[in-house]
């Protein structure tokens, strides 16, 4: 997507060879013109896939989640972090290791909100080594739900996750593909 | 707003004296169509009050503050819970007492991303005992930003917030407004 690749050359800063900040306009404030963009050109990718789910991982990932539920006319559901009161029993749950954080973290989603009826497409903001997407998909495996697809507004390409996972036959569709990036470049995969 | 105190009613389970659970259609699954509606409720009741930036505090509330900030064709800000290695120096910060978690945490902003230019609607999920609300309001005090109003899906009256912060002269709308609840009766504010 030209737009975001654009927005990601004029705002992003890189901070080290792994980490992009995309604060200004993807995630800690949100440039909702940009986000409603993206959000349909996902529903536009998916449209035909019978999808009638989308999940994420909170927390940077339910913007474009919930732009991408409502551009297709689906519920949303997220995985969440932590055990709170207001999740009773009766949950999926996996281990997701964070390379940001450095630490392994848990994530459930109840059962009642996600079944072997469902068709779901897994969004969200960073693909790079694939930890919480392996995550998401191993929670859409234990309910027995179809996984239809990932998008991802940006895939670091240099991460493998991507490919690794298309190697597998798993749909990855990214709005931004960066193939490497450093202190005064970022090379996007054409 | 009718469709949402029905919804309440129909959906929502009280799991005691102060908690309400809405998972299967607010919280961890989320309703995009009924989301949409409250958005442009939301937008509707502010549309003249020169909001140029709408603003939560992660995880719960991002789902409406990103729908809202849609309908407004606003940017949106969410404040965080922890320090990440995202967020370099240069932020806002103050001190939230959780009543649900029993705990303290710390939300902060970067300082770019909320200035006194910004005339900001402070969006929520609930709104009860209004500590996480304070704390929005004391993040926009210390960047000089004007705050409009607060827009809140839920308002549990019994919590008090709501009442006090209006008898200051906050002005705090909210979609549904719980007067009281227990095991099998939810009572509206009419």
């Amino acid at each position: 997507m030209k737009k975001l690749e654009e927005r990601i050359l004029s705002d992003a800063q890189v901070l080290s060879d792994e980490i992009l900040k995309v604060g200004s306009f993807l995630n800690q404030e949100i440039d909702t013109d940009l986000l409603q963009e993206m959000a349909q050109e996902i529903a536009d990718i998916y449209k035909d896939c019978g999808v009638n789910k989308v999940m994420t991982i909170e927390a940077s990932g339910i913007a474009i989640a919930v732009a991408v539920g409502m551009a297709m006319g689906v519920p949303v559901v997220f995985a969440k972090k932590h055990k709170t009161s207001n999740l009773d029993g009766g949950v999926y749950s996996t281990v997701v290791h964070s390379f940001t954080h450095n630490t392994d973290y848990s994530v459930m989603i109840s059962r009642d909100y996600l079944t072997a009826d469902d068709r779901v497409l897994l969004v969200d903001d960073f693909l790079a080594r694939g930890k919480a997407m392996r995550g998401l998909m191993d929670l859409c495996d234990q309910a027995g739900a179809t996984k239809v697809g990932a998008a991802i507004q940006i895939e670091k390409c240099f991460g493998g996750a991507g490919d690794e996972l298309r190697s597998e036959g798993f749909r990855v569709e990214s709005l931004a593909m960066i193939e490497s990036m450093g202190k005064d470049k970022i090379t996007f995969r054409s």
